[in-house]
């Protein structure tokens, strides 16, 4: 070690010394980097792209995939790697700079990319066709050596819901859904060929568990309007599942099960007929798939498949049971928010207690939820609240007190529905600027979840409402303003959401709705509520719609000034409560749950107007007090 | 005739007739199109594609560039039309298929355009390469029968304006300025191709008259980091403008003046030598110059040139001479606003005395203003206001009267800037919903304006609280919702305004601000001011920004519903016209009106709000009366 040098100086790698000096925790990358480099020297390869996901696109990747982590070390979830034969670089941007200086060695050039991002809105990014020439065409030979870590489960979707009340669509609808919508179209695909993970899980109402947080299985669909050619590891396809994928027949309605490692040949063989056109979304196919249907009058793309665009809108099933698991999963939010205000003046609970506590709610009191969080929860308390990504490990873990704000972001996966909410506490005495910047993001949340907009209309065009009581005294924040989610599926469920290359808004979609502000050093809030998209009666015109919360749970009280609120939006507040106090005190009562009522009721109090009432009272005050003295006078 | 046709029928073509039926007002285009043909076919061009701008996507033409007219007798302001061997076909929105059916003859094909668009705020659409492809390299020829119109005057901007307190950039400047951005690129562009009319006439600071209502001349500029290459008619440049252009020297600040006819060629010339690399925006750069820039390593495009988007921002001078030119503008149309209040019940006046009569004030009231309307003043009262597109002809004129609503849609060019407002009226008693509709509108019109926002955000994202309050109660309107203005320039100034395609908002850019309502054969309603952006001091932040309204005219207050109004609004309201009290009412007093002035101080008189207020009143007044009760007791 240099002379001098202090402990927390070591943690980054310093290539500029000779020798150079490494950290503990950064990773020997020689060996990787020269068998990479034997290999793409006979193929003359002058560079080789390591993209952070997987040949699916998917937004989490099973350690099996994580292809940028083994080759550099690094193991944040966004960044890209190029190796030349003498250079090795990695692109990420301003969240993971640290990481990478202390996961690296010497062997790689660190390229900082601009602006950090909110990890937990994050997206795979539109790869482009030059991205993925190199790679993807020879990711099999040359990471032959990764580990294969595949599970065996792939199963049908809610086997353990009774078939009563909840009938969904069946997946031979599905597949007529989506076959009229490819007769329909005017290009007249002959196939559609289905990349994302959740795209054929979606059709055949299957799930698995390949992938972190998201029930997928690996797999590939290509669907013709007389053919179904599922690809999946074949091994793991049970006796039951063939029955239930009518496989051994041959009908339109009868899946041909192929294997997933013959997708690309077999999409050859399919493209190499005369007068096929397959159909693709261009956000979710890899280039090795797409190269392959050529000549051009062969394809047709669109931004996302008619699958992801069709799966969006739930219908009333599936938007009734998403809202049944919002219901159930407020209780377990509800029972971490007071568990914590009990606790923590004791002095003993951390960033990390507080995660694992909510994680065994979620687990205790369902049985219908046996699989886990939809995501690594958010349990940040003071300053590390105010870090756009961050996750509570046993090194960064903090101590949670009264004198600091708490963040917790987190969600469920049942099998009725996946869930995601954020809430922001204080349990001792907000600063007034705290209580303003709270009390904004929340006028934000309301100010989108209150207006009331024409059908079509596109999230990006109303997202500032969202921001618009921050800005009014300079406060902003610099992530997104939400996303969609699934009926037990991704918790960040594209493409609905408040972004740009988001689809527009339409009856039967959730969505997230998070504002937040976070100020460095200090403390972070983020609001986040699930929404769902309802028509709604207006006096002159139709066809207009509105949100509709279906988290339910209350925000801190002491941290709102309803001197800002607006009427309207006290009124609304008011309303959600309500809300809360009927469908969650149901819930609350059927499980027997008395505390947690009382907390909730007392949480959930209507709050009266500080202006007009408040001026009418004191006014009234003063009519009583002439009267009586009147009285006195007489 | 055919026998029970009637009268009205008979105005538009019937080709299923034989013989086809054509009205009067239909063109013979047979030779047109026998001519094209003639040519066509020698160079096997299977379709020859007919644009509705000239060469330089001008949003306003000439009558010598009016090729879609001549080709098709279609007189509509969009529209394309394609020419094949044996066809014949125009394209044109849902405005215009009326007047196409009564103009055109047989011989062509109508297509229909989705969508109605407010032509007032429709922009040339971004050119395809392949609908240029055919059209312009060809275009003198084949059009060369079409009548030459040009005028002669090309002058320096504004050489009545004293030098003292309003001096500008110097065009040396400005040519520095871009230069710099040239150099700053780090594309290492070589030359800057100038297409668009008002990016030469903004860089030399000279105007023309080729163009209708736009103070433009027929150029092009290629400007290099050490050469000055301007395009024009030379016989049109006097010996005056030679000086004041450097024309005689060869440095880098000396104009080389190059004939307007031969930018084909010395583009060419210029590409073909090595190392260089032209810089063109592609929304105002036509094909055949496109085409000439090969490979394309010489070229780099951006959607805007760097002049556009400077000429966006406008320096403190600009703005100020901007602000002055809508102070004087105020004034002629409150002349218009209070005449009509006086005529209108005698019931001689129609939209097309009220379009002349504010043409009128504009002209007689400001010695400054020699240059007539900067559009076709929208004059329409009743159901003709609902048009999206309209302006009074001696055939549709409407006579006004006090039971129906009207809307006038005007602007002048001064010699310092070119103004664009509109407002709408009731002399009689509004409908409770004209009043609700009026109300939403306005409240639109100040939601954007006072609303604050980062230096940086896009139009776009902001301009649904244009239709907030309209979508509350199932309203709306089918047009865009603002657009730039410049400084003696185009009344639609682009690439400044609320649409996906304009650039983010910085400060001194300036902005119609105009949300609207229509409703079919019944009313108009449409809010336009003009507004610069300009810094706030938030609380917290920095860099913030908010819009100041620079239209100084007052909304008619019989149709303003108070009770609809925030507070927050009301306020504006207020502020606003305090301001047009104290600017209008300086400029009235020193033109002696006064008249106008009394007019002008009736209709600013502050509003009361109807909630707090009346409360806080009616309280006071029950505390009164309990007094006077009290002494009576006593």
């Amino acid at each position: 070690n240099p002379p001098g040098a202090v402990a927390n100086e070591q943690t980054e790698r310093n290539c500029s010394l000779t020798p150079p000096y490494l950290p503990s925790t950064a990773v020997n990358t020689t060996l990787q980097l020269k068998e990479l480099r034997a290999l793409m020297s006979p193929l003359s390869i002058s560079a080789y792209i390591i993209p952070d996901t997987d040949a699916h696109l998917s937004e989490y990747i099973s350690p099996r995939d994580a292809r940028l982590a083994f080759m550099t070390g690094f193991t944040g979830s966004a960044g890209t790697a190029v190796v030349t034969p003498t250079k090795a670089v990695l692109w990420t941007d301003s969240r993971y700079w640290v990481q990478a200086e202390r996961q690296m060695d010497c062997n790689w050039d660190l390229k900082r990319d601009g602006g950090g991002v909110c990890n937990h809105l994050q997206f795979p990014p539109l790869e482009t066709q030059e991205d993925y020439s190199v790679n993807l065409m020879s990711s099999n030979r040359s990471l032959k050596s990764m580990p294969a870590n595949l599970v065996d489960q792939v199963w049908k979707e809610r086997p353990s819901i009774p078939p009563g009340g909840l009938i969904q669509r069946s997946w031979q609808m599905k597949v007529e859904q989506i076959r009229s919508q490819m007769t329909d179209s005017p290009y007249k695909p002959t196939a559609l060929l289905l990349s994302a993970l959740d795209e054929t899980a979606w059709l055949f109402n299957m799930r698995g568990s390949d992938i972190p947080y998201n029930p997928f299985f690996y797999s590939y669909t290509l669907l013709t309007m007389n053919e179904i050619w599922l690809f999946v590891h074949m091994e793991r396809i049970t006796d039951e599942l063939k029955v239930y994928l009518n496989t051994s027949c041959d009908g339109p309605l009868c899946v041909q099960l192929k294997s997933y490692d013959s997708v690309l040949d077999d999409l050859k063989m399919y493209v190499d007929q005369p007068g096929i056109k397959v159909w693709i979304g261009t956000e979710y196919t890899n280039y090795a798939l797409y190269e392959i249907i050529t000549p051009e009058d062969k394809l047709m793309t669109s931004s996302y498949s008619p699958v992801l665009t069709t799966k969006a809108v739930k219908d009333e099933t599936e938007q009734q049971i998403l809202r049944d698991a919002h219901v159930r999963d407020a209780v377990a939010v509800i029972q971490l928010l007071m568990w914590l205000e009990k606790v923590v003046p004791e002095g003993k609970e951390t960033e990390l207690t507080a995660a694992k506590y909510v994680d065994t709610c979620r687990r205790r009191v369902h049985t219908i939820n046996k699989k886990g969080p939809s995501f690594d929860t958010i349990s940040a308390s003071g300053p590390n609240a105010a870090l756009a990504h961050y996750s509570p490990t046993a090194e960064n873990n903090r101590k949670l007190t009264v004198d600091e704000m708490y963040l917790v972001d987190s969600g469920g996966q049942y099998l009725d529905g996946t869930t995601d909410i954020t809430r922001t506490v204080h349990w001792g005495t907000p600063t007034p600027m705290q209580k303003e910047a709270f009390t904004r993001v929340l006028m934000g949340n309301i100010e989108i979840s209150r207006t009331i907009f024409p059908s079509g209309t596109r999230g990006v065009n109303m997202e500032m409402l969202g921001r618009r009581a921050l800005w009014e005294v300079g406060l902003n924040y610099g992530h997104g303003t939400g996303h969609g989610v699934g009926n037990y599926f991704g918790v960040h469920e594209w493409p609905v959401g408040f972004q740009s290359n988001n689809i527009p808004f339409r009856e039967g979609m959730f969505t997230s709705i998070e504002p937040g502000y976070y100020k460095e050093n200090d403390f972070g809030i983020r609001i986040e509520d699930v929404a769902v998209i309802v028509p709604v009666t207006t006096k002159y015109g139709h066809n207009y719609l509105t949100f509709d919360t279906v988290s339910l749970v209350p925000y801190d009280r002491k941290l709102i000034d309803t001197s800002l609120l607006s009427s309207e939006q006290l009124q609304w507040l008011n309303s959600y409560y309500e809300t809360i106090r009927k469908l969650v005190g149901l819930e609350l009562d059927q499980q027997e749950l008395h505390e947690e009522k009382d907390w909730m009721l007392r949480n959930t109090e209507p709050f009266v107007a500080p202006g007009s009432s408040a001026s009418v009272s004191s006014s009234s005050l003063t009519l009583i007090l002439l009267t009586v003295t009147l009285h006195n006078i007489i």
